[in-house]
């Protein structure tokens, strides 16, 4: 999968992600309105008016766009119907020929964290048959429990041929305060940063491996440091755009191919017609609003790196 | 909720908590056949399945113990209707008396954390109406990116009057590669204890704090240091029985009042039919395998705590 998500980085010369993060207050009232009408102010129409919402905007940009990042908390927070929506977006956004890096932060030990990977990167066995639960292309990882955590995930990846991103170091203000302290002169981040290396080291796709890292484009010198500590793994930079991040911060995050780093934007493109530089487009056109900041951040990063 | 936690510690004299952790090869032959026969070789199947071994158990046990702790990572495993089963088993849990303890490891930033705590341990607003989608009593959240993730679980907490339980230092085998490294010469899980500490402050119940944490009871020394760090949290002790833990490795994590503590066990329970032990039960008894198992933890913890 890995080898798909640079061939459609290479094809559409966007190394950037959507992320599908929908809240209920980002969704056009005449959209939400629509949802109620069918399912009332209920789960199933929260998880309807998202849905819809996603596919708007999926609908408006997948042409433009290697990959799309869905947050499960988002959809997690309506319950059984708001996963159902996720799986859905899921579905929708593969069938258009989009990544799907599923953003679950999911971490545990041994048969847990092997079941994790099986739902949502694998196949579960029940019986004679097998299902692939939740099907994501890649899934994100937190390392907390070292490798125990990790292991299951690079089997599944493995087998399935799929890819982990790995949190490092993320973009939020107070990430330092476990992963920059300071380990023999190393922060922790670095040394997260190395058995991302490691790990992936047995995983390798063409030119990038299926182990990837988390990196918030919050911090680029951090970012430069671990590009180098790192170098076969794809980066994946949330915090451009929304939490402050901006094209010129990414260049230390690519490798001298153009290649290794794809940057997400949340808020910035999902809920771009609440923005005033986007204003014109009103309400009502939603999913153009977000066209055109796919457009614009394209531009912003096309500026600021040498892409391959 | 943890002053509902220490009431019913204290009227059952069993400080565990159940771990319902059901993996399909754990439910008996019977109880498999019927839901398939029901559902089919499916999802649903397999969803049923576990929670009609779930709820077998539950109706042996709910009478002696305090507490269970369902895994969602078993339940996502099978996708929607797996998470549908976990929620049910949740609110069967609550029907029965019991505390539930989400066991989702999860944690993210801002309005994703916000998200999380929500979906789990609040409520939702959709339009002018709210839900309580998952609605655990507690829930266990991962500190790697500091503040930011745990304080929305906090917020929700002091409205909701309910708990999480912050991993600080893990079970497992690799626990220590990041969690036991040292930061000018004290290792990270104490900074994460201190932390625990702090948030905990402004949360308290009238003996113990909203703000707990995990501490495997694989690592007792480790547990004595963090008894101290965080007088006021509960500490949630994995790691007991099929992991390695014994009883007498346990006095560490409780306070000179008996209390401070609650040891979970998962497999040695729910699986107990499968152990030479419960043998004599079969696969026909193996909720009252369960039961036994569930007596013989109480009597060993017993035995080697002083309980309050």
């Amino acid at each position: 999968m890995i080898n798909k998500l640079v061939e459609n980085i290479k094809k559409t010369k966007a190394p950037i992600v959507v992320g599908l993060d929908p809240m209920l207050a980002y969704v056009p009232e005449r959209v939400q309105k629509k949802a109620f009408q069918e399912y009332g102010e209920t789960l199933e129409g929260a998880a309807e008016a998202i849905w819809q919402f996603n596919k708007a905007i999926v609908d408006q940009t997948y042409d433009l766009i290697p990959a799309v990042k869905p947050q499960i908390a988002m959809y997690e927070q309506f319950g059984i119907p708001g996963l159902a929506a996720f799986k859905k977006t899921v579905d929708y956004c593969k069938e258009k020929g989009l990544v799907v890096i599923g953003d679950i932060k999911r971490g545990d030990i041994g048969s847990t964290s092997a079941a994790y990977a099986v739902g949502h990167l694998g196949r579960v066995q029940v019986g004679s048959r097998s299902y692939a639960p939740f099907d994501e292309d890649f899934a994100t990882v937190n390392p907390y429990l070292g490798s125990d955590g990790v292991n299951p995930f690079l089997k599944i990846c493995g087998e399935e041929k799929k890819g982990i991103f790995v949190l490092v170091k993320t973009s939020n203000p107070s990430s330092g305060e476990f992963q920059d302290q300071l380990i023999d002169g190393k922060p922790l981040y670095e040394l997260v940063g190395e058995k991302v290396a490691a790990w992936g080291e047995e995983l390798m796709g063409e030119e990038y491996s299926y182990v990837g890292a988390v990196v918030g484009a919050t911090y680029p010198e951090m970012g430069k440091i671990l590009r180098k500590i790192m170098p076969k793994a794809y980066i994946l930079v949330p915090g451009y755009g929304a939490q402050g991040g901006k094209g010129k911060d990414l260049a230390h995050f690519f490798n001298e191919d153009g290649l290794g780093a794809i940057v997400n934007s949340s808020r910035g493109i999902i809920a771009a017609y609440k923005q005033e530089q986007y204003a014109k487009y009103g309400e009502e056109a939603f999913a153009k609003a977000s066209r055109a900041a796919v457009e614009d951040m394209i531009a912003d990063i096309r500026g600021a790196v040498k892409l391959g």
